[in-house]
């Protein structure tokens, strides 16, 4: 069992509820029926159903997102996660989540100075498109305090000092410490610890900028404008070591003649850049997102 | 249970096999979990499953597509079918349909004198991107004999002549009977009579343009490139007798200017009109479709 | 000579200067050169000029748009507006304006009680995107003062009281009169008068939803569910007297499922409404629309 | 002068005739006022005109295209090319061609056994999209003898045989020497020689597949079904001795999920492979681009 989800949501509702599991476990016959069954004989009404296997002939991956609600009466959520976990995830060797989702996640937005995938976030949240809250935002600059403020979140200026980049980790750590449920690099120029990541592994959802074909190295949209693209894109992906190159959520292009300059470039860049990456968190928050190895299975 | 559907699928595979099941009724608790626990008692491996609520809370309609492989040994689809209609359909007053993916469906293409439809059709066909297979092509004009005859498929000349319309139709339906199991109008400029498109109800499947803002009445293109409109469309649907506006399986848009001319917006109309129509029937041969009233659920 | 721009723009600059020049007349040979010419003697450095000709066979209408750079020396753009107006548009019955581009339009936001587009606006105002400025906000309610406030933009309530709509409309045209160049109706619910939009033709951009078929009259989204429909999307344009049926400055969809509720619908319109708003206000501010009876041509 | 497509083109219209005239050089003021009167004054109407500036504040790219119909009386293009390149180009340092767009280009599609490219030329050849013509289709391999030859055009298999790929080279070339203008790889799984690609130099198209990220390297679509990529496109360009790293035409994108399997992802490749290259291969043949070191100007 995914201790950590469970944890963090199962135990929040008493009674009655509405929550998803999320499954993972080699291919078989019979588990959409098992877990069909186990939630109908728990008085679970499912909402929504989406299922997947890797490869249908035969040693695949299964993967499946049921989103149901619970009855008042029973142990609710907690009960039924622990049931769950007896009668049919350790039969079938799954490794599987329960999420509540009447428990908002709490979301920690991690910026240095660039605010467009900051205000995206917080224009949404203020709009109700999201279901879930952004609890503080941190950053290594001060820069974006008078930003931030008048949405209502707390802003954070943990500074990188004389002590270091770890120190200052180290911080940002702290404050993040059970509050936070999710972290959103939203243009955050640091590079984050094998530790912090592993601390929150498939919880830190990152933007960065994508071209065909790709530009590593500085001022790629000065290289994208000399090499004449058609195309100028956004990834947003969980971060994992491997710097920007772990298991893709979403990705969005717009199209881009010679006629647009660098720095029209770099403005069309923002404005994909904050609709992939409010379209993953989106989809992070719903607990649509399965990851096997470095790939995603997002169940829209 | 759909008798048309499954006459014309389940007798054809006696051991063993794949196929789909298409399933809707009115949402309650336990629907998942009933079909799920049947397939699985008779053994077959769900491969991939998709649902859908109308109305999660209640009063909605409920959804399903499940394709499944069956193991050689029993009484292949015929049986499961029977079985199927007595301890499921029937108890939850479904809607529903069982089609053998094995069996490749029989499509007949009605045409006019316009070609590019049709093509797109055949050239998919020879690149194997369909499943199934075209077996005819009906006109009610000689002029795309030569365009049809080269790719193998019979065509077949059925004017309207002095007897009038009423018998050229049924002359069509004739070569039709018992011979096709979808028909497409790839730009067939004839209007089918309600008796027509009863016989072949969430069969026939339409391509027609698509504008912001419509344009009804004739010469479309000339009167989009008047009003300076910056999409063109088109939109495939089944076929209904309020003519056009049957349910919707597939829609797209490409971006034009006021640099297209009224013959080049023409040329794009024919490209996405290809485009959108192969896609609408690649859905309906797969099964991926369900109508509910003028409304198309279609699971990709 | 269109005196409202020319005005507008052209005595702003004494000495030097960047300018954009649009042009429409009867297409005939010679005009590029003309004009090229023209701007060559009085020194003008082309930077940008794009020309199109609605039937190149003849008969057709010439547009023409010219970004250009004067130096510091000579009579600035007043008197290149004159030069212009006797060697060139006379000759040539063009209909033409000047507009200087380093003089920021002053852009009226009309409001009722949505939004999602005025944010859009706002932001984009803040983060640069726009060249020019936002000098006010009207609404005839008072429900967004809080949102507008913080940007450090006046917010004005003009509300309809027992004197009725045309009694605050004539409160409107007050505020605006010398005021602002532009005006943007952001989900405004009021219909303009004749009179209003006379006075600001081709100066008032409008936002609505669109769909594939257009659903006129109440509750679009709830029947573009109930339709099945596969895109949604938005049209801006500007305003005349027929309500939303003014020429066409930019549109766009985005692609839907029968997965998506009613409310979710609305939440995706909401989003390709602000796109789309702020693409065509952008346009509009960049001087690249010209309008020809009911249609737009968009030199991008 | 860029004598190649003179020699080409201006020769074959003696008297009036429509043409296409592109230009590029170091920008400085005047040049589009030098050549809209030089071809006012051979009489030319001009139809269409584009023009870009890689950087208007100096020290950038002039590019410009020009479409004008020529009166019938006069020296025909040969003539005005001649007296073009004295009086306009030479003062201007220009680097620029004169197309008579009447003339059909020869297109020759060299093809290995794949044939999705070439049968989308082949069939937009028949529908009478293109404006020129396919004279031949050459292969390394007999395999598409039967689907050419249907269609009216020439193949040609030029097999690798004992004398190795140098030999079968110099064959393609000498059947391409005077018998094509352009030749359009469609997928041609052989590479190029130097000399090949200096002969025809920015005559060549080649459609290959993008990814984001890229994946170098074989299989790519079974590494980017691993990588879970939601976005799979495709990427045309002029073929230079660097490996599908020459100036970029045309690239578009498609979405995948999870769902798709590998040969889904293939499927859907070679979907949008035709659709990239035969809009890359339109615009070449319209004269619609320029190139400028490793970057194209496309003027649509």
């Amino acid at each position: 069992m995914d201790v950590r989800d469970a944890s963090g949501s199962a135990g929040s509702s008493a009674t009655g509820g509405r929550a998803r599991l999320l499954v993972s476990c080699a291919d078989r016959p019979g588990i959409v029926a098992a877990v069909s069954r186990f939630l109908f004989e728990h008085g679970a009404n499912i909402l929504d159903a989406d299922q997947h296997s890797s490869d249908p002939h035969g040693g695949g991956t299964f993967s499946m997102r049921m989103a149901f609600e619970l009855p008042p009466a029973g142990g609710g959520l907690p009960g039924l996660a622990a049931a769950f976990e007896r009668d049919v995830a350790v039969p079938f060797a799954m490794r599987w989540r329960l999420a509540d989702a009447w428990k908002r996640k709490r979301i920690a937005v991690l910026v240095s100075k660039v605010d467009h995938c900051l205000l995206e976030l917080l224009w949404r949240r203020r709009a109700g498109d999201f279901e879930d809250d952004i609890v503080m935002v941190i950053s290594n600059h001060d820069a974006l305090r008078s930003v931030v403020e008048p949405f209502g979140v707390p802003f954070h200026h943990v500074a990188i000092g004389s002590e270091g980049k770890a120190a200052q980790e180290a911080q940002v750590l702290e404050r993040l410490e059970g509050a936070a449920d999710v972290i959103v690099l939203a243009r955050y120029m640091q590079i984050l610890s094998p530790a912090f990541v592993a601390r929150y592994r498939e919880r830190i959802i990152n933007i960065h900028h994508s071209f065909l074909p790709a530009f590593s190295g500085g001022r790629p949209y000065q290289r994208a404008y000399e090499r004449g693209v058609k195309l100028i894109g956004a990834t947003a992906h969980y971060v994992t070591d491997a710097l920007d190159e772990g298991p893709i959520i979403e990705q969005d292009v717009v199209r881009v003649t010679h006629r647009q300059s660098v720095r029209v470039l770099q403005r069309m860049g923002r404005e994909i850049e904050r609709t992939v990456l409010a379209r993953a968190v989106a989809l992070h928050l719903e607990d649509r997102i399965l990851v096997h190895g470095n790939k995603t299975v997002v169940f829209v």
